[in-house]
């Protein structure tokens, strides 16, 4: 199996990847977009792309890109973000002076980084700065990045976890041309538009509210543009062929503007 | 005045100072939480912060840092973030070869570097890449930043509004030690947590239904280590002072867990 993801050999995408679908082919793209493309066209059978981070919030563009296409969501992730201190193989950490990253991989370890007296330096990417590292050779500079990366460069790991902040997660969704039917435990998300009334969203979540359906998201992101309207998006417990599921999304089909199921699958539970 | 932000002067967090606070002292910062910090000391009498983007989503960690200090919220303000193609004065665009600024920066102007032939290059942040540009005189190189740093900086705007998707908005909110209470049209910021029992959400937005308070945003956010536990901000048309507003509080503490009022303030339409 062939599965796309956005960024080079070594991302974080790329770790989630293998961690999630095990032993298949990883596909480097280098835009969101491409992703989505790889899997309509059928050159990669699935997509993995990041929806949502602990520390940064929803990506919306990737909402935007789900409504743009039509493929369905059949699978999550939660990746725990570990960036590594990497070095050359047999440089001591008391010789780095300089750190190499993407500018939010460096800020993820600012306090870390001031504390051992490194110098933080930008560049393109986290997995892009171990590939520089190397073709370097320099023995006073490290590259922050995931593990996976240093082990894909032959590289040392001088440290692992250096982030200040322990709580950081990226939930990923895995995409497909068709959908799938999950048993056991599972979740569904939805996107929908409501008309700009009072009391609108409350009677949209009254269909699981009545249901005793659990939601786990709910982000309303507003439309630029149309200063009143509102996107939802909504996951909730269950599947959607579930007749419970299945009577509340034909309910909330009645009120709402548009909604569209971008899929059911199965719970990931993470750490 | 003095208003603190994070960031280099000419970031857009400073533009967006300018544009909302007009002739004020603006006081760069390092970070979000020296920008709290300037504030709770007094050493800045406001701060202006970044709390969402259009396409970026929700900035989580400055949701954290407002729980985490006891100041109030001010003020809102919508920047549109036109992203400027900035070069040496008299420097021709034929003659660009080379964009620098931050990633994020980059990534917004993709199509639009590539349909120019301009390769990009990250550096620190959008403001820095003009002061970079600046001192190494470059006349085949770019710095992709806002007016404001052009104009600091004495540099040329080549074109104005380069970035891929215009629908590129950062909302701001104005800190304060001291709460106001706005005349006119208002909104209020929110941040509770519920106990996790299906429907508690549909329970908690009855106080706002049932009196006809409409809602602009709402946002769950998982909390990490909690598996079944949830943040949950809402901003909700009035201010909190208003009887109606007032009732709807009561009634919402009566169910959450932790519930704290971030603040009341005039209401920004934006564009």
């Amino acid at each position: 199996m062939r599965v796309a993801f956005q960024g080079e050999p070594g991302a974080y995408s790329e770790q989630a990847l293998f961690e999630y679908f095990g032993a298949v082919e990883s596909a480097p793209c280098e835009t969101f977009e491409a992703v989505f493309e790889a899997v309509a066209t059928g050159a990669c059978e699935r997509g993995l792309i990041p929806i949502e981070n602990s520390l940064a919030g929803s990506i919306h563009q990737n909402y935007d890109l789900l409504l743009r296409h039509n493929l369905h969501v059949v699978g999550e992730y939660q990746l725990r973000v570990r960036h590594c201190l990497i070095a050359m193989p047999g440089a001591a950490l008391s010789a780095i002076q300089k750190a190499i990253s993407h500018p939010q991989a460096l800020a993820q370890c600012a306090s870390y980084l001031k504390r051992r007296g490194i110098q933080p330096e930008p560049v393109y990417d986290t997995a892009g700065s171990v590939k520089l590292l190397k073709e370097s050779g320099a023995r006073d500079t490290a590259a922050i990045a995931s593990r996976r990366a240093a082990e894909l460069y032959g590289m040392q790991i001088l440290e692992e976890g250096i982030e200040d902040n322990a709580e950081n997660y990226t939930r990923f969704l895995a995409l497909s041309q068709t959908a799938v039917h999950p048993d056991g435990e599972a979740k569904t998300s939805i996107v929908f538009t409501l008309k700009n009334q009072p009391g609108a969203l409350f009677k949209a979540l009254s269909v699981f509210a009545l249901r005793e359906i659990d939601l786990t998201k709910i982000e309303s992101r507003p439309l630029q543009g149309k200063p009143w309207e509102y996107l939802f998006y909504v996951d909730f417990s269950g599947a959607a062929h579930e007749e419970s599921s299945q009577r509340a999304l034909d309910q909330l089909g009645e009120y709402a503007l548009m909604l569209r199921t971008l899929g059911s699958y199965a719970r990931h539970r993470g750490d």
